[in-house]
């Protein structure tokens, strides 16, 4: 079982001691629970896990997974620093107390306004392309201006069907091949570069792709430092770190991972003569991925040609299912201890045939009324939460120590109009 | 081309006679530019393709395409009626005018505080399930209570690839099969049922699945009113008009297509004694569709493994080809005379591979600064926006008889915390 719901006797369900269905029917449905604890655990496990190994450590929270303000409170409180990839997730991280030394900007696509606006924050830009390096010369003084690049090495180009931010197909970073040369430039025209950034894909639970891609960011790297005369502060891996969501997924091994990535760390930039730089990870889904669920509660059971449970919860809710086709495991809260016994699909409420979170489940018997919680609804869910078909946002609360918290409210009918403006000719 | 774009002498663009790129100068990018003389226009062709050959005809606007309050104010001024998906489409149709008798509600998976919503609204409910119409009967007096259904009919399942929302895998409507009984039970109950609707798909262009529908929604209609006793008002046809998205694509020939689907209409009507019901359509893309263009500006060009165009919008302004691998028609506004000499990729700025809006699209040479027109950003683009990435979403600017209005602000990054509470104990 996900977080830290536990199953109870009368066969309903608890995190920390409250129940999961008096939850639901005091703050409404759909509604995301995040449970603070395991945010806390997550953070600590990796960082523990690495600094067992090396200690010039630092996790970079990727915020597009969850920028709810109290779960990035959260995460500064434990130490993190965060990984920004626009002007309005820096913005956000501030506000969220971070310091700017704290946050890495790393923005694709990124225009002149943006540019200046990071520049303003004092928040360190790593450049995602020559352009955004030309323009940067132009925007601010160069002179011992701190720098960083992500780079787009070619390891997964037909090593790990993950890998799917690098390679030829990639919109991000710079070739590998053109690194030294940029880098190059870059201190030509007086920048001072100070890090190096890879990142290679998402949801992975195997070791191996980001021990390919350590070995290739670390070649470059060494590459670079060899040609061009600057010292590397850090070296960043990015993301990419997975979480289970089928049941027969298993954890990543956290102390295993870090101890064969410091490892490769530790060797490679010995031989490349790269001294001690920091060693940054990005990881996001791992910190928040598993730390909520959405309750959503069941108020049609259709037997159609196949049987539907559907549920007030739709697509605009949570994304992933209808956009990636993402596995998101079930659990009927108030039948935790029933026997699965009937396949059927769970159906949001929204006017598209893919408006559905899972399609042949295997579900205990649901009646109307009954209440489910999709786990592993932490990242990349709210984050991507729209108000199609006219459906406000729905509100999350935060547990804590057996106590609850509203952190953000439910939006009404009337936020559906924010920021309209119907001209007087065509008011009736 | 799309809308009243029109190319210049000076290989710029204009609509209306304003001048595209000073628009975007004036207002800023990502912007949507919507033509209101094109939603007008869109109206009345099928208004009079329609009525032309069958007079008791009434289009439903299908809004979850475009609820902007402007845009259904303009639809309001023609005289449609509103097809709405959710409460929030209730309540939003009210605001911007329409009568309750104008509104047909049609939910999914729809719960009694919604229908009892409905219900004080004076909206008329189209039943989607049997467990709906159980839990109506609790929720008002159902005695002379006007209702509708929508079936599922069996057309499709075989015929034509479009016709994803009817057939075995659907999670809409009542069987066919079943649809006797259920509106016999309704009428047991006291309920008075008025009208029957079913809906095929989206983005047809072609009129072939369409007669089948209405072959499909008259022969249930006609074996419901031998079985039981009612007057039909109403038979509501459903939504699923396309238009042209790619230049291959053809424009539905409008006229035909309102003279072969009321031929059917009046032939089985007549044949199974159905009386001159109206007949309802519930277009959304083809009212406002091709009224729309998202203007982006292009701020980075890559060299990489491919060259990719970079610009100021991303999935989350406009989710459609990311989502489901759309096609939308790319212009470069600077350059609309320049001839389309280059392969590239245009990219958006959200952290996601899958962030772009063209693959292998060949277009003028664009430079950075250029201007993007992406056409046919009228439907299913602003309303399934979100602020992933913390990206606040873009302003919409209404052009019409030459000038031009504002009628949605950008939103700022402050908009990304509306409604968020942090707990004391977590503030810094």
């Amino acid at each position: 079982m996900d977080l830290n719901l536990k199953v109870n006797e009368n066969g309903g369900m608890t995190i920390g001691n409250l129940d999961v269905g008096e939850i639901a029917d005091g703050y409404g449905t759909p509604l995301y629970l995040v449970d603070e604890e395991r945010i806390r655990n997550n953070y600590k496990r990796v960082f523990n896990a690495f600094t067992k190994y090396y200690e010039k450590f630092r996790i970079l929270y990727a915020c597009k997974a969850n920028t709810n303000l109290s779960v990035m409170r959260i995460l500064e409180e434990e130490g993190s620093s965060i990984d920004a990839v626009s002007p309005g997730e820096v913005y956000t991280s501030l506000k969220a107390g971070f310091t700017p030394e704290r946050i890495l900007f790393t923005g694709n696509n990124v225009k002149d306004d943006e540019l200046k606006f990071v520049d303003r924050q004092n928040v360190l830009i790593n450049l995602d392309s020559i352009s955004q390096l030309e323009r940067l010369a132009k925007i601010v003084d160069p002179e011992n201006y701190r720098i960083s690049f992500r780079v787009n090495p070619m390891v997964g180009a037909g090593h790990h069907e993950h890998c799917i931010t690098g390679g030829v197909m990639s919109k991000f970073g710079i070739k590998e091949e053109e690194a030294p040369n940029v880098y190059k430039k870059a201190v030509d025209l007086g920048f001072k570069p100070v890090g190096m950034h890879s990142h290679i894909g998402s949801g992975i639970l195997d070791p191996k792709p980001f021990k390919l891609a350590t070995n290739a960011l670390l070649d470059v790297a060494g590459n670079v430092a060899s040609k061009v005369d600057l010292d590397f502060e850090f070296l960043d891996l990015g993301g990419g770190l997975g979480i289970p969501y089928t049941p027969d997924e298993k954890l990543l091994d956290i102390d295993r991972f870090a101890e064969e990535i410091t490892g490769i760390f530790k060797t490679k930039t010995k031989e490349y003569g790269l001294g001690d730089p920091y060693l940054y990870i990005e990881p996001g889904r791992y910190l928040v991925g598993d730390a909520s669920v959405l309750l959503t509660r069941v108020n049609t059971i259709k037997n159609s040609y196949r049987k539907f449970v559907g549920v007030d919860a739709g697509f605009n809710t949570l994304l992933r299912p209808a956009m990636y086709g993402s596995y998101h495991h079930v659990v009927v809260v108030n039948r935790a201890r029933d026997e699965e016994v009937e396949r059927v699909d769970v159906a949001g409420n929204i006017c598209e045939s893919g408006d559905l979170f899972a399609r042949d489940r295997i579900l205990p018997k649901v009646e109307e009324g009954d209440l489910l919680a999709i786990l592993n609804a932490g990242a990349y869910s709210f984050s991507m939460a729209s108000q199609y078909n006219s459906r406000p946002r729905p509100a999350e609360v935060l547990v804590n120590n057996g106590k609850i918290e509203l952190i953000r409210e439910r939006e009404t009918y009337e936020d559906l109009f924010n920021g309209q403006i119907v001209p007087k000719r065509l008011q009736k």
